[in-house]
């Protein structure tokens, strides 16, 4: 589907059009430019805007086929980038992954989009109010699209940074909680945005050395800061699954104390039962003479001693951190 | 064993010949080409077609012994090339690997295939139908044979993901399963894997690099295709390992939490009977004077005082989450 | 907030004012350069010194937002540096960390703080006490407050080299202690020091090599000595966190090593209380002919009995270390 | 002591005979040269030597003395090569370890070997007999001892993969095994062929390049087939090391839930006796008004109710599991 | 303090004198050069020797200062290199580390050394009875004492090899030992000599690569050999940290089997005292109708009962390897 496509020049949107054929016969002047982007296009679609800019045939496949790798590939002086989009559903804390291919030009950029989340609209329109980025050309276009993706990265990083917080208060806190499930689980998100992250730093680190002729000098800087997002959510990811590493640790850890404590529990109880019921089997025992069993007062007797030792015993249990 | 033999010309298949020497003798043009495919040779056979097409003596032992590496090695303007195939036997959830090896000089291929999976009379004939990659060459037929491996390695990492996916399941239901031994044999397939696709890189790395004259410059961007397929491979299965590292992790915490739950449960089974068992032997004490045991439903109040207490502890657990 | 701001030329300070657009005008000397000093300032604040001392946007926005990577940036002949700063708290044995970032060129430095630790204004004095440091211009400051946070973090390191010494007795003490949550705190700390410590080092690694123009030819072994102090304090971290995994383990080892004490005391200590039972037991059996029944000293026996056994296996228990 | 020396020209065998100062004085043809073989000489053997081939002191201390790291070392256009040795013991399923130094001039070899293993008289004669290999000169003796030790590698590695399926089949068989230790003792022996290994790859890459100036260039295709078999070897550890790790853990998970299944048992087991015993304490109280008691059939009802309580749990216990 | 200091001309000791000023005032000739040994020296002290050879303040102050990383430095044509030196101290069982610091100009050597062990006098003897390497100049004094630091490095490993035996036989003792503490020390001790033994492999290669000109280029090989010893310390040390870390998890395990024995153990003796109570409890019913009660030989018939099940649960547990 085509979702929007649109002429610029100098810094400007000039004219948007889904007849892209036109508008790319319009973009005459040195710096004009098309942008037109699809989500999830047929093979006809996509097949009829190739021939129109001239795509080569295995980065088309790439970007009609989902599940690629992040990766920059340069065919003669077009560029083609691949970006995994990743968003954060609170409703089941889970990480959700999408898929962004562009090819640019030096007049035209297409973005193939995958996916739900990670919608390019609102990026398109934040780029046209900024006319220095916009005057880059499709570099800049590359840029917008590629921050977006990677500040959304950010964002994913952040949630669960909260995650992992909360599953540190889970694992340290006295209830008898079962976290290795969610700790799995956690884990398993990390390495779905690791997956995300670690190969597309060469590529941004391609566009930030100037290796791709269609990003011109002074946008550089740009790359470099998106380079510098990348690094943080790729280091943030390292240390939180670390983190959960040592977490996961300490919850056997506090499995392993509560068993020791549980045992120790259950044993002291059971001295309590068993020492009384010695004394009980005692005076059950049919010796002739047995001198308490005639006492008027034997069976209270008993009855307190048995008392008297649970209690003596129960003391020094606690005394003893047993109970 | 010659499993096919055949001249290649202008991107099309000209004649097949089992008498390659005859073949070789014909393919006199500039772009014309021998493929020769082998499965299982003789010692004869190999030295025959080394001796006609002027194979190394190193690289013709390296194609006979099966067990070697994936590698790549030019001798002179001849690129010698090792893979290891690997395929999913669903019956018995194992990976199977075998081996081919292709020496390609400017105008012929030879490969030779060892183990049962992955024939390449297919690839042959997908091939044959592929003017544009038939048309670069003996380094068309490299690119053709790699990426049908290559594809091969991705079907079979698909099929250990959904494995793992079933690990995972069992891990975390309440089922007291046994997962140990079944997460050691797919860590065990997942190293067969990497062995494969890890000393694989490199060798495609050179292709699509240009480092290998056979490839002609137009046919590298299917090599980085190909390189792509591979970097995808071996991220998938470096996460697997470490997701099923995490999942045996998890497996051992669930053995100790349900060794935790069964001592709580048992602990408190036997309170609940060692409790009415000290009653019992209290009014089994023989005291001259114990009133109760004059009482006309004294023995109903015993058993009534047994059941209280033991209802009474039941409770108790039950609240505190010990049953 | 704008902290302080002078004029310096030849090594000395010649004149403090926080008007910086007539100081700035004054440095007209080759070697004449101005420093101002911000704490966490607004937008406006920063807006107008961006443009007095011509800063990059992108650099601009980096020293703004807080929680950015340690990172140097050039943008044509002026270095932008952005520090972590740490300091150790010691009610809370607690690592907080905060940021700086510095504009320098040839004329001029910007040094923007935020968080509470680390004031620069000490830095600033002890820097202007040293004609030698100070007549390095730009670099010299750059390098002054780079060693000063670097020694700082050196000082949280030295901090955190106590907290593991006191973790390790902790650990392997006869008490029972439950030190993993002491421990992951501790990891995350160190997580924390390697955030700030490790990606400085490309950094400073790159001002002692003298990649940037700011840092004259003889300021380069300066910060060959900070790259120094990184690497120390980047091994000192490496080696605790592998030290607290080990102390982490050997606390899992004395967890076990306790409960199997515990197990064999508990079971010893039921020995001593359920033989007796069982003589009991059997003195209550209803049998017509039991001679010791009938004994004058048959139930002193049978208590002298009891206490022989009892006292028998606790001296076997004891020889042989389950007591 | 001196075990074989003779004169080599044109890929031949000219003269055997101790004397290697005659000997080298023959050796005035381009490509004659001598190898001379020793076996733990002594310190004048090995002086004598020196003296005559011009060897270096360095590098002749590192001969006589075992325990070197393998090593490649050039002094002018001499080359000094360090190989550790090693061999399996099927009595003792242990791996052991030699050294072998080897000096190579443009015109001789001094080989100098400790330990029992690998002679290298074998070596000789099958090098006698490929006048190809011989033809490099003592770049070919070169590689003939490399290859021949590289060889015994795999043999080595081939033998610790039998070690470790063994290991295998034992942790998860259901016999109550202790492979702890087993497992320790293979991992040590791992770390021994690792020794030997990894330094070896970096001489034998050079040898490979064509750093080193006795290597002819047409000899190097062999060396680079002996660091491919080296790479294969050194995987082939790795992943046995990864492999055993894993068994490792496999073994610990098995033993928890044996303790688990044990104390379920036992808890069963438990049970099936105390109940009955509170039945019997029941009927053993001494209430006046006990009917069951009068009963002619009381006794064997008391009996068969405490075999029918004992059968009811049997049968509950083994329906879950428990049993 | 000084602790020596003399003038060194072709090879030899001229004049030892501590007039440091008057020698280095001596040391005319292209060959000769003063080499004074400082013992943690006053400020006052070093202060005066820095200005006498123009020592650089921050080498200086690195040299004063102890707890310095092991590096080596150019300033202009002088060297200063850092050493750690490290002793094992027998009575301890403990590695204890001191350092060096050196000064190597063209025509001087200072050397100032901080803690107890690896005094340098004796390395300064065996120096002066060395023509050859005294002849190297200052190169050489370098060599020798880095060297003889270095074979120190061997020393404390080979002692740590014997450590690491010792534990390794205490945790496959059949004897319950708690090694987790001293596996922990020796891997504290393991990171003491890491943290000395691999920052110095840089400063030795770049010695041995011929980087500093105080090194002339017949003494490289000398510090290759030096650079080879290093990288031995290094992979023992490697290989012992991961022997050990392996011994620590076989403790582990070999807790867990100890525990499940014990468990056993347990189980089955509670079993021979449990199962005779119920049979007590039995014969204590007070059931009118008890036959065995009035037999002439019930009680004996009672006690021999309980004998032969006790005796026969005895054999069984046995049998099944429980006891």
């Amino acid at each position: 589907m085509i979702v929007d496509c649109a002429l610029y020049r100098d810094g400007s949107r000039v004219q948007g059009d889904t007849d892209y054929r036109a508008l790319r016969a319009r973009a005459r002047g040195a710096d004009d430019f098309v942008w037109i982007g699809l989500h999830e296009p047929t093979e006809d679609e996509i097949a009829d805007v190739a021939e129109v800019f001239g795509l080569h045939p295995l980065a088309v496949e790439d970007a009609v086929r989902a599940h690629q790798r992040p990766k920059l590939e340069r065919y003669g002086d077009m560029v083609f980038v691949v970006l995994k989009t990743l968003w954060y559903v609170d409703e089941r804390d889970a990480v959700e992954t999408g898929e962004i291919a562009m090819f640019a030009g030096h007049d035209f950029v297409v973005s193939v989009r995958h996916g739900q989340g990670n919608e390019l609209h609102s990026a398109r329109r934040a780029l046209e109010s900024s006319h220095q980025v916009l005057g880059h050309g499709p570099g800049g276009v590359l840029y917008a699209v590629i921050d977006r993706v990677v500040d959304e990265y950010l964002d994913v990083v952040d949630e669960l940074v909260v995650d992992v917080d909360e599953i540190e208060t889970s694992v340290f806190s006295t209830d008898r909680t079962n976290d290795s499930a969610r700790i799995y689980v956690l884990k398993r998100e990390l390495a779905e945005v690791r997956r995300a992250v670690l190969p597309l730093r060469e590529p941004v680190a391609r566009l930030a050395r100037g290796d791709v002729a269609t990003v011109p000098e002074k946008a550089r800087p740009f790359f470099r800061d998106v380079a510098d997002h990348l690094a943080r959510a790729a280091e943030t990811v390292d240390s939180l699954d670390a983190l959960l590493s040592t977490a996961f640790d300490a919850h056997l850890a506090q499995i392993s104390v509560q068993q020791n404590d549980d045992m120790r529990k259950i044993s002291a109880g059971a001295a309590l039962v068993v020492v009384p019921t010695l004394i009980a089997g005692i005076y059950g025992m049919n010796f002739t003479h047995m001198p308490e069993l005639g006492w008027t007062y034997g069976y209270p007797f008993a009855l307190v001693l048995m008392g008297l030792v649970a209690a003596g015993l129960w003391a020094l249990f606690k005394k003893s951190g047993w109970l």
